[in-house]
């Protein structure tokens, strides 16, 4: 198994965080996105949309989008919910996860560590966007440990990649205090690896 | 069941289409979009997000998303594929609709029929990632009849949505071929129905 990834995406880091959790050894493959390496045409031969992260099965089949990735190497396992309902409420956080959360929280963490002079100006809006987001998650953790279910699921997961680093995107998480604590319970997870940690392989 | 919804709303069309297919009898409740009928209070207690499509179950239990609530009512059906990897695939291709095609095709659709005054700048943006979402999908269809597998599943459901209006946001379909005759393909089904069609309850 190859993953295609860059080290500082959070949407790569949600593939490495449950590779670990599953004990899954793989070929970690990086490219470098400020040098056009998912743009090239070798590639978008892979990933028609120029994106990391990738997952390349063994028999050459390919998986892209982050949340996609993370069904596949969850489903049977304990990160995927068991009923059909709490199914569809992870995929319901996951899809407010690529709408809501990761285009304002995600982009405005970009911005501020490598865009500040050709795009500030998006913060402007960007900013109340990730807000509302990080509101919502405070209310779902007011009242529960998880997103579903009564341990971490794929939903904790994705929503974890971008959350815990916010504060990089001009977030103030102490603003949030139902958030901080489920940060702290998910890396509590004896698995648990950084963004920023090489994978072994 | 009950369906909040707003009917040129795509993604609650997505919803219709599935719910018609399955033969699914349902309580329509129609919100104004326009007059905030989704921000309001008492709709916020139903899903804090304030957007329909929202289906209600029976038991009261609820499932936001539009793309999640095509799973719940897909799976154990043939419009969710058979194995792992197909089901992600179907998935990758959600997210993607999600997080290229929609927010760049419905918001320009949604700015030229209701708010070209306030937000005609966006356009010059939006365009180009549309046409880029039509690209994928036109290069898929290419070599591929379906986005998965042999026949119409959630993921075409979820595609098809936006696509078959994207002239009404400015986009020229006759552009990509495969595109067309993938949307003929697809009402083809014995119980299409139109996004403007009040559903029968």
């Amino acid at each position: 198994m190859k993953l295609y990834d860059y080290l500082p995406s959070g949407n790569s880091y949600k593939v490495r965080l449950i590779l670990s959790y599953l004990g899954i050894k793989y070929e970690h493959i990086l490219l470098d996105i400020h040098k056009g390496e998912t743009r090239s045409e070798a590639f978008k031969d892979k990933n028609p949309v120029g994106q990391i992260p990738l997952l390349e099965l063994s028999d050459g089949r390919r998986i892209a989008e982050s949340n996609a990735i993370l069904y596949f190497l969850a489903e049977g396992t304990p990160y995927w919910p068991m009923n059909s309902y709490d199914q569809a409420k992870a995929l319901q956080w996951m899809f407010f996860e690529q709408y809501k959360h990761e285009p304002a929280i995600a982009v405005a963490r970009f911005i501020r560590i490598y865009a500040m002079e050709s795009r500030a100006g998006e913060l402007e809006t960007l900013m109340p966007r990730g807000e509302a987001a990080l509101a919502v998650m405070e209310g779902h953790l007011a009242d529960n440990l998880w997103f579903v279910g009564s341990g971490p699921t794929v939903a904790d997961i994705a929503l974890y990649a971008y959350t815990h680093v916010a504060g990089e995107g001009g977030f103030e998480l102490t603003n949030y205090p139902n958030i901080i604590a489920w940060l702290d319970r998910f890396s509590d997870h004896p698995k648990h690896i950084r963004i920023t940690d090489q994978p072994m392989s």
